[in-house]
């Protein structure tokens, strides 16, 4: 029987957004209102004043902060309080303290310095081609409002005041708003604005929320705290004032949501494999050691991509060896034996890294990056694989080059892992015997050449993502062109299909780890072109072992050959969709 | 003998630099030395001031660029005239002038607002990737040197010096100091600066002089006026102080090299064709209609690539219906008969169009550009379709559509054609029938796809430069990754084999028109994969046809399916020299 409390005399409204994270939320709005951090820029103040102006409000901030994180340790855990010491090293972040610095001493006023000089590192993150690291640019926000705010006087709004079960309502949730953020009483997330990459519907995944995004400013005025709402995070809509038909249903949608869950839990221990026994790898993406306990509790067999770029991002020096050496040790360990893939550097061009020093390029997807970047300073290099090296005692390494456009590169970079293997053993220090070392295949180049790179490389994983870029002409991150970017399109299938045939000859085998690798659609062509290990974001691995497990190889390799001599993705989708009519669209 | 004026009693000395542009001049030194136009910025002027000495400098260039022009139309054709009509409209350009009113309204001195507004044109134009349109940033640092001469009262070095036989010496040559060079005296040319592709080898290389570019500015230090000089264009060495044996050497040179041309002069009219009967056309590169008289005489069977964009770049408007069709036609007249292929508008992202109005893009290589511009803007596209169709009655036109990434572009862009066509027929205009229609494979997914394409497309041309570019995800503008742009790395020959093995299954044809179509190392395996058409620019076409008519198709094939098993470029080169011990380096 529906709750009386939930429904209400007013007539329903539907609202739609982005479906940004799947579930069925219901209770009632608690309205998270940003304060009006406007202001006015002055010139011709006093910089002396207006520096002590500043100090005061970032020690209030740095107070602020660390109380947050506190809270945030307590009931997030560690991964969320990292966030708060991210906030408190920017806080201390020279490049920023003095293009502060410099506007104060040309007269503005504090407000003006600080809003100016955020503004530029923002803009910098956002342009990057990496939704994790455009979330760097949330953080920044985020920074900027709390200096905002003590400077200004304007108290931030905090979810500490939600005391009862709710949905949180808000133009965007900030990492800080994230961090008060009881998830035992929040039943969904609605925002204004952001899409399915921006930080609350990442956040919202992360715990499990249902969550709307992008509902519009206006679509929300009417809201008021105590609103009833219905959140459905799979169809993207929101029931304002929902009536005992709408709440019905929406439980019935909890309930039948659960049993899924609850069915899918249970496919947590199965070996990937094909009904008719084709063995496939599910193995997840992760950034970072913290992720791999996510890993697993979603059965993942291994880790498919370990991106250590996020080792090197957003400070100012580079890790050192040992430091390098403790998170990848973690990683390995943490997988207890499972197969880790841990990627070289994949950094420069769109990927700024300041202690490189590296200029400005006109198209940094076309430029000098990754293993590019490696081969050019090997100091650096040198100093990873010493440390992947150092590391490989703990658990069942696999070392992957990104980049690989010749098959130069190929050999010149597991020359410098040979020669750190070298010089490790010289200096006593134990390393693992065969450990397999593969490359990404994100370059239309590795792709067109597959047989001869087999040659050499132990493995191949498709970094599909680039490579549709590039096969197409098409920077996805442009809106312009996205529409060229098709993950479907016969021309990207038939390079995987070179990649598969050229490993098949040297017996070696084709992992894919762009974002088809969690695609439902994609599944069963990438299996039928040949590919052998699929590695995707966590939460889409216990859909996609069901999806394996129910499979038939040979089926999916018919599916597949009839795919390539098609002529439109637009076609291949409809072929998928004909063979494996209960396929619903990506969910992940 | 040895003219004695040439030998000198110093002992000779070797410079080293590029090799511009082929043949051994002999001669004394003329030294062009740029006046030092430095200035001083200031601030606080009085606008009005300013702008009176500035409106007095542009008149004052006005009246000497009219009399350059004329100059130059009198002595180097109307070819060269026309670089000062373009120098007089950028005078007059409402952007430019726009950018130095705002500097003086600041307070800024004219040489300073000239300066400033020069520059960043200048760095717009030299971001290009096409040698052609960098070079006219050239054309912008010369007239803003004319316009700061006259502000400074420093006159401007001039040829027009010259009386008698020599080789010009300078830091670089300029638009203008070309214009007013008499090409029956100068008998070589030197810079400090540039490469192959700077506006001194473009221009030595069109009149047929010898040049070394780049040897430095330290090198040409101890030069004075009428110091003995030998140019070694196909070396890239000047000898300064030849002695007699030098001297006789360079003369030799000489006598062989016109021996050389007068036999390749002989193979004009001989129809491209292996030695074993291989029919392969061999067409020229252009980009506008002036230079189909020198495709003729270079022995054109045909115009393989007529870049329209030319017709587009620097102005503020489109050119309309009736100033294309005149283009085209002028074209297709000139050509006589011979096949002439005019690809539709190829610009947007690197190649700005002020009238379009285009945003910056973060990777313009792979953004908005090309046919994916023309298919989002019908208005533009029909009136360049209408005018190619209205021009197809006058010659044998072949259209070609930029950038194909998806069949659907192709298919779409083909039914704005027919459309147009519809629509002139029903205005009662003439059109050719059966028009062949083409298109560009300079992306990846159109090679891997060429089965597809080719059941619709009648031929594919393949842009040699953009498909390197994508298949290696490598700017060969970009210096850190230009190793990484390998026309011989294997990868990029199977997508040309992909190319020509999908264009087989359906009869249909392949070109080459990018600059591997003039590389005598690619031309054989190229013909070996099956390509049928090289278009290449007109200095190239003679050698490249007496290479054909030397080649064995059957040898060729050989050497090509070899390569395909290859892994790296260089085994590629290495296989070709030595299937040809002949072959000379790149020599287009």
């Amino acid at each position: 029987m529906p709750d009386p409390t939930l429904t209400s005399a007013a007539a329903p409204v539907t609202l739609s957004g982005v479906a940004a994270s799947p579930g069925t939320g219901i209770g009632p709005a608690f309205l998270l209102s940003a304060p009006d951090l406007s202001f006015d820029t002055l010139t011709g103040q006093d910089p002396a004043a207006e520096r002590a102006r500043l100090d005061n409000a970032l020690a209030a901030s740095r107070t602020d902060l660390n109380g947050v994180r506190e809270g945030a340790r307590a009931r997030l855990g560690d991964d969320a309080a990292a966030i708060f010491d991210a906030h408190l090293l920017l806080l201390d972040d020279p490049e920023l303290g003095a293009a502060i610095q410099e506007t104060l001493t040309g007269g503005a006023n504090a407000e003006a310095a600080v809003h100016g000089a955020f503004e530029a590192f923002i803009g910098m993150f956002e342009s990057l081609d990496d939704p994790y690291l455009r979330e760097r640019a949330a953080d920044l926000r985020d920074l900027r409002a709390r200096v905002l705010s003590h400077l200004l006087g304007r108290p931030l709004a905090s979810l500490g005041e939600l005391r009862e079960p709710a949905i949180v309502v808000a133009h965007d949730l900030t990492p800080s708003d994230t961090a008060g953020l009881d998830p035992a009483l929040v039943r969904g997330v609605v925002t204004a604005v952001g899409g399915r990459t921006s930080h609350s519907a990442i956040m919202a995944r992360g715990l499990g929320l249902p969550a709307v995004v992008g509902v519009g400013e206006a679509a929300l005025a009417g809201l008021t705290r105590g609103t009833p709402l219905i959140v459905s995070g799979d169809a993207g809509t929101v029931t304002v004032h929902p009536d005992a038909a709408a709440l019905s249903a929406a439980q019935a949608a909890q309930v039948a949501a659960q049993a899924e869950r609850d069915r899918l839990d249970a496919l947590k221990d199965r070996e990937g494999r094909t009904a008719d026994g084709l063995r496939v790898e599910l193995a997840a993406n992760i950034g970072a050691p913290a992720e791999v306990t996510g890993a697993l509790n979603a059965g993942a067999e291994g880790v498919g991509l370990y991106r250590t770029e996020f080792l090197f991002l957003g400070r100012d020096d580079l890790p050192g060896e040992d430091e390098q050496y403790r998170a990848y040790r973690a990683v390995l360990e943490g997988m207890a034996g499972r197969p880790v893939i841990i990627r070289t550097l994949d950094i420069g061009g769109d990927k700024a890294l300041p202690a490189l020093g590296l200029p400005h390029e006109e198209n940094p997807f076309l430029g000098f990056r990754a293993i590019r970047l490696c081969l050019a300073r090997p100091d650096l290099f040198r100093v990873q694989l010493r440390a992947l090296l150092r590391a490989s005692v703990h658990g069942q390494l696999r070392v992957m080059f990104p980049m690989i456009a010749t098959v130069q590169e190929f050999l010149d970079a597991r020359a410098h892992l040979d020669a750190a293997r070298a010089e490790l053993t010289a200096e006593g220090v134990p390393v693992a015997a065969g450990i397999p070392v593969g490359m990404m295949v994100e370059i239309p180049a590795a792709a067109a050449l597959s047989e001869q790179f087999a040659r050499h490389a132990d493995f191949f994983s498709v970094g599909s993502n680039d490579l549709i870029g590039y096969a197409m002409a098409a920077d996805r991150m442009n809106e312009r062109v996205a529409n060229l970017y098709q993950p479907l399109n016969p021309a990207v299938l038939t390079l995987i299909a070179l990649t598969c045939q050229g490993a098949a000859r040297h017996g070696k085998w084709v992992g894919v780890c762009g974002e088809m690798a969690g695609d439902p659609l994609a599944l069963p062509l990438l299996v039928g072109l040949g590919v052998t290990e699929l590695s995707m974001s966590a939460p889409a691995l216990l859909p996609r072992r069901e999806q394996v497990l129910n499979l038939n190889a040979a089926q999916a390799r018919e599916l597949a050959a009839h795919a390539l001599t098609l002529s439109h993705a637009a076609e291949v989708e409809a072929a998928v969709r004909a063979a494996y009519p209960d396929l619903t669209p990506a969910d992940a």
